[in-house]
């Protein structure tokens, strides 16, 4: 990452160790470490502490999620919902063939570990599903799904593919992200069917 | 939890806190509280520490998951896998409801926040997952689902159970259960025809 700044390196920093160990376990010495970042910065760019840092986290990671959405939406010839869907879990099981099963979802593990005591901290998380939830739906409705389909619909999405990307950690093996992917392709893209195909 | 030993109050209290708030930030010394059990007991029962603990709470929660899906099949009257479907996402709608949102899955928090630096703890996730997982092909098997399918619809099950969960949690309501039962109900109870309806 060499052109981010020291304050995005950390952000990122920070974001990685929730994906590889939760909030609770994530400490602040080890993320400016990795971040290669100066050990004053930390105090100078988030004077709210592992708070504010946990949260410019997470919501770096849900502007990534979305931002992935419209991408993969984007880059199909003839986007149908059932495309959309195997090009997200294909950047999951991409990820995990090159750089192996310790990091999932940033958003999971902080409902995970800390949501329930932190009504801040669950109020991000919310705010961040709902972002990458949106992207979803907007795309969903582009293809030409109903409003109400396609709102029901990215909860689907977005539920069996974080399903199966813990069962792939947990497993170490990407075939659950393609059961997901391919069982859910003939119910996705019935709901659209004036996309191309 | 009046008939339950000692030892088995530990084991299901240390369950509890995970699915409250993870592996990492589950304290032995809370855990011995909320089982009102002897302060002693914790190293006559488990000489193996909180390794020993977490792992036989795992173990007792992928227990108590396949027989909870052994028991909803049994208790459908004319039973199709979109009901038995229904009947999972209703036991966490109905969890949810009357306990309220504070606690998840034990297993996928622990894998969260701490599968990734400990082998022996993906493997006990794992083992469980997997028990969890041949509960509902095994259901599916015996309403008529050929084995392939079965094997990638157990996957889709629990892993749009699981992701479903979380939504619910940090949205603090279960719709996110109740769209996904919903939405899967047609695919899953096509895959086995010959089911009663």
């Amino acid at each position: 990452m060499p052109d981010r700044t020291p304050r995005e390196r950390i952000v990122y920093a920070t974001a990685q160790s929730i994906r590889e160990r939760g909030v609770a376990d994530t400490a602040l010495r080890d993320v400016v470490a990795r971040a290669a970042a100066p050990r004053g910065s930390l105090q100078h760019y988030f004077p709210g502490g592992k708070e504010q840092l946990v949260t410019e986290a997470l919501q770096w990671s849900a502007d990534f999620a979305a931002a992935s959405v419209a991408t993969a939406f984007d880059s199909m010839r003839a986007p149908t919902p059932g495309g959309l869907f195997a090009a997200m879990a294909r950047q999951w099981r991409e990820e995990f063939l090159r750089r192996g099963y310790g990091r999932g979802c940033p958003l999971l593990a902080a409902t995970a570990d800390a949501a329930g005591p932190d009504p801040r901290l669950c109020a991000t998380i919310n705010t961040g599903f709902d972002r990458w939830l949106t992207a979803v739906r907007d795309a969903l409705r582009r293809m030409g799904v109903p409003a109400p389909r396609a709102r029901s619909l990215a909860i689907l999405m977005i539920s069996s593919l974080e399903g199966a990307i813990v069962l792939a950690r947990t497993r170490q093996d990407v075939t659950p992200l393609t059961d997901v992917a391919r069982e859910l392709r003939p119910l996705l893209d019935a709901a659209a069917p004036e996309a191309e195909r």
